[in-house]
């Protein structure tokens, strides 16, 4: 099959094996596929990423001198079950799923794996108890968009927010919209969001931001304590990258609670005594549950979450090398997707 | 007076002008004071401590060119009250104090102030609101550690234990004594605390530890998931150096929420993925409520904390620049007083 492929750090479009679907798997073909910032993150520092997951006793590690086909937020059409196998969804319904895969007694990490290849190839093989079918009549890209938008459910349903806590959103990148969708949804009022971008700006305004905030004008914090009457912080930090959790620390009010959603793969430096002075809390997140991956789905399907201003671009499997790189430009932006039907542009 | 003073970042003896009470505060005489580590901290990194003060905004600010008397956990005479100014207790009574002055609209930290001079010299002035008459019987010695023992008790009510959940003590010094004191009060079973020295770990069984660990000898993670059955894990960081966090984030396991109670005044290093792929939470706690500090008077009085086996030295004046030093070797003691009316050693 084609696919965009992550090798010896670089991304490269070539032909690789088509997967096979074993006992208790499904092949389908991708139709939709987000880039997510997080794989960014891993092509610039994979090595940084082995190291941890190794740290952790992670369930799965990559092998960095073998393939990977990278791709995790995608809507895919059944082609074909494994022996013995069935769901329910027939060969060409469409479906999405948690991109995990579990083979052999091992858990793959669908995209982040050798052997279970992503959304950035023609063909995936999942796990079919995990599929999902996508209910009638949602369109496929905004279906592909469950992942990223139960990362923001779980990040939200993590911070367990009182009636008086108030959100601060820091980065308005595809993980801090989908926080502000999820913020929305429980109806939170209100939701004071910053990025320096003016596009990623007016993107949180039509996912329900209250209040937004470019960063260079105004301290985010003094706009957040205006906008809340000094109600107590959460704030999601939805960028991940070093230098923020401090800044943060240094920023916040007394006894804010930080919900850590951007996924930072370097060494941070913190002065614990921030920490201690004013009593914060550091809340790390990482994914969702298969509950809140059904219950994101639903509110897509259902009108809840209205996901479609977040997708700023298309493209086909030999475009997605040129759209890391313009991902790498916060300004031109949110969310792209690869399209591998699409003629590569 | 007497006292043992900070200057240009060493301890020296010396003669200094007498407190005077003001309007609202009263002057007390020092009967029994404990070193803590934070004041071993900040005689080590009183700049950083200065500046990470100014960056938080905190209330009182050290000028470090001028005499700073520390002591912040002490019994006290009363010996007068300011002008139209009285209280519960009378010349002659001893009294404790959370280590708080007000004074001309602004918040004096006794001993880490150069307005408010500490329990390392002879004589203090208090916030006559804030002083609380030692009940009767009440060793001086015992209600002097009212202050540190109410840190412990405000970080297990800051870590909200769920019955499920199982605490592990990483520290055994006066902040991790107090931690378990404050555990075994709530009647938290098993309490697994961990130390390198074998003083510590015999003072964390007195106090109320059930099972004690030498890191050197097995790691804490795995001695503390056999005894609880792998239990939720609560870590209550109380030794407050750089590297420790990383530490126990590396280690922890899946969704363990870390308290910090030890504090650490140099920048510290952490990698946020073993936050994320485990979902680590931690918070960051200071001081205690003046009910929480009331409340430990009580429990020391009425026999629900025993104090005793954590005094492990007591020094005159003189004797303070040298029990500096030998609390710099954590397996010679835990809790060392000052007690300005002895014959210095």
């Amino acid at each position: 099959m084609r696919a965009a492929v992550m090798r010896n750090s670089q991304l490269v479009v070539d032909t690789v094996p088509d997967p096979k679907p074993g006992e208790g798997e499904v092949l389908v073909k991708t139709l939709a596929c987000g880039i997510c910032g997080s794989d960014l993150h891993a092509l610039k520092h994979a090595d940084k990423m082995v190291e941890v997951a190794r740290e952790t006793g992670a369930p799965f590690l990559l092998d960095l001198k073998r393939d990977v086909v990278m791709g995790h937020e995608f809507c895919a059409e059944v082609v074909e079950y494994g022996a013995n196998t069935g769901g329910p969804a027939r060969p060409g319904d469409r479906v999405v799923s948690m991109p995990v895969l579990f083979r052999g007694g091992r858990i793959e990490g669908v995209g982040y794996s050798n052997e279970a290849p992503g959304g950035y190839g023609e063909l995936m093989t999942l796990s079919a108890a995990l599929v999902l079918p996508v209910p009638n009549g949602l369109a496929t890209e905004h279906a592909a968009l469950t992942e990223p938008m139960a990362v923001g459910l779980h990040a939200v349903n993590k911070a367990r927010l009182e009636p008086v806590d108030a959100p601060l959103v820091i980065g308005c990148g595809p993980v801090g919209l989908a926080v502000i969708a999820a913020l929305k949804l429980k109806g939170v009022e209100p939701i004071v969001a910053a990025d320096f971008s003016p596009l990623r700006r007016g993107l949180a305004e039509k996912m329900g931001a209250h209040v937004v905030v470019d960063p260079r004008e105004r301290a985010a914090f003094a706009v957040f304590a205006e906008a809340t009457n000094m109600r107590p912080a959460v704030v999601f930090e939805c960028v991940g990258v070093p230098g923020l959790l401090h800044q943060i620390m240094r920023e916040a009010p007394v006894g804010a609670r930080v919900v850590i959603v951007g996924v930072c793969m370097e060494d941070d430096v913190i002065k614990p005594m921030l920490g201690i002075n004013k009593e914060l809390a550091v809340q790390f997140v990482l994914g969702y549950s298969p509950e809140e991956f059904a219950q994101t789905l639903q509110d897509i399907a259902e009108g809840r979450i209205d996901v479609a201003p977040t997708i700023t671009g298309r493209v086909g499997i030999g475009g997605v090398p040129g759209a890391f790189e313009a991902l790498g430009k916060p300004d031109a932006h949110a969310k792209i997707l690869v399209e591998p039907g699409r003629p590569s542009s």
